[in-house]
């Protein structure tokens, strides 16, 4: 007789059964899973070759938990610049919302016409509006919507997406993620890493759009923000627009607003060529106690996307003496928007 | 022959124990999840009655389909102030801290000793400290670590918390969560909500112990911060402590920190009586499009935990006319801290 005649003849019937089904799922779950994994490429729209295979190979190694390079999940964090990083510049989108809001004061009060950086705005001028200062920005940034509860301001910014469209490439600017940073992205979340967006742009600005176009929530967007001020207005309480920047999100402040929002230097970081604007954060993140990954944005395309260098080329050569990944929108990218044909030529 | 013939007798038996056991698995589930539910009470720590039973009606509403106040998850924000809504004020926890720093730097100069707020954070008047204003905190939060590292900070808040005990209840601080308000936040985010500290004490103090006490990570505390600058240090790149406040989070400032780094108004805020300092936030949470709760602590306590009243009653004045949960702790906390006995008496 032997150990299973112990038991009585139903309880040795549901224990085979028991065990039958768990065995199979075991089996099924070790042939299925391997598989699904080799088959699914988590980056399409990037070409093979070195960058792509150093992205991977870093992210295998961060969540490899016997790896010397292991990072813990609550340490995954990763920021991403927006304007050139996620999607284009050429013009500030953001640049083109301010334009909208000041044709309007401008129709209340013609000689404003007449000022810059208005003036630039209001005739469109792309190449000067690529080419604005923080000084500019800020003066642009603090024009419209002064003295304004923010709920009318996200109206406007709600209603800009839903309308307008870019001047050159005629698609609304919410198809203008780029399609292979929206992939990044999804891959640094399904591997852990909370998303987060660092960018020179106005924090309220991105937050309407961030979840939709990226799916990062508003509470992990860092941007240049407004003061404001929690005051009684008409028997409630709002928080109220001032005419002064709260802090320019831009440079050496990119690493210091990540501190405050944040805590903890990225693991990962991400910006672009342009104007030096994420130097200061891709250094933040190199920095920190551990592995990290930093990541730079090369705009040499010269088809779907807009060719642009930086006058002093100090992101390029930052990022060739500290090691940082160069991304050649050129040789790099399969597909820049989702809109666009796989094969760009 | 019945249909089941139709196949080959191994597939037969095969299919019964899949059937069998996922029979099983269903009968289990259904069975025991009810009682489970029903069973377990997600805040044991407070008393049956009113308070406790507005707050689970609030959630169970909120979390509802097809209920008028139902909101969808990505809006579940709750903030909760810290000192005395989720800790102990009396002290001020991050006041013992600044003490020993002080300290030290009166065994290099003895001078410091007989300066107002210094004299009373050295004697140890806990009286006096329980009052400090706005503008003492703000001297005491930069007579320390200016032109410091945050990384030295950061050590030596982890030392602090590792070796003190509070000088009346003989415990390490970290022991000193109250017990029904962790629950609460457990309960709060086993349904959907993002759990958020709000507070005006440090934010590089509180991110210390934040995720240890409460669950919450770094990256969802809100406080007082000391402004940083991005530089160079011994060919370093450091974020260095200037000697100037960047926000003193209290009062009306809170809901302008709560729009900065969540974007939403919170569907759920925490405050207590003490100086007013949670009105505002209690305010913005309210003012909310949609449904949202206000729950304000009122130190009644006469055993457990502290008594003390605010001198002017603002809080719970407002409270009364805005409609807001008032918790005595005397009434509807069973306990205290988590290393007291069930029974507080």
């Amino acid at each position: 007789m032997s150990i299973a005649m112990l038991f009585p003849k139903g309880l040795r019937q549901f224990l085979a059964f028991m065990f039958a089904s768990l065995l199979f799922f075991v089996l099924a779950i070790a042939t299925i899973a391997p598989v699904s994994a080799a088959e699914s490429d988590p980056l399409p729209s990037w070409n093979e070759g070195e960058v792509k295979g150093e992205i991977i190979a870093f992210v295998d190694r961060i969540t490899t938990q016997d790896n010397p390079d292991f990072v813990p999940v609550e340490q995954r964090i990763a920021t991403f610049d927006n304007d050139g990083t996620l999607w284009p510049e050429q013009p500030l989108i953001q640049g083109m919302f301010v334009r909208d809001r000041l044709a309007e004061q401008v129709a209340n009060d013609p000689s404003l016409a007449e000022k810059q950086p208005y003036k630039a705005v209001l005739e469109g001028d792309l190449s000067r509006l690529g080419r604005l200062t923080g000084s500019e920005v800020t003066a642009l940034l603090t024009a419209v919507y002064t003295d304004t509860d923010g709920g009318k301001y996200e109206a406007d910014v709600r209603d800009f997406f839903a309308t307008e469209k870019h001047p050159i490439l005629g698609v609304p600017y919410t198809e203008l993620a780029y399609q292979p940073m929206v992939e990044l992205l999804d891959y640094l979340r399904a591997n852990g890493f909370q998303t987060w967006i660092c960018s020179g742009g106005g924090i309220d600005f991105i937050r309407v759009i961030s979840q939709q176009m990226y799916g990062i929530p508003p509470q992990q967007v860092i941007g240049t923000s407004i003061a404001k001020a929690f005051i009684e207005q008409d028997g409630t309480f709002v928080l109220q627009r001032q005419p002064k920047i709260g802090s320019f999100n831009d440079k050496a402040v990119k690493p210091v607003n990540i501190d405050l929002h944040i805590g903890r230097r990225p693991v990962f970081a991400a910006g672009n060529v342009k104007s030096g604007g994420d130097i200061a954060m891709l250094t933040y993140s190199q920095g920190r106690a551990g592995a990290s990954f930093q990541l730079l944005i090369n705009h040499d395309d010269r088809s779907g996307e807009f060719a642009y260098q930086e006058p002093d080329n100090a992101s390029l050569n930052a990022a060739a003496t500290h090691g940082w990944t160069v991304v050649s929108i050129q040789d790099n990218w399969q597909q820049v928007f989702a809109f666009q044909d796989k094969s760009k030529s």
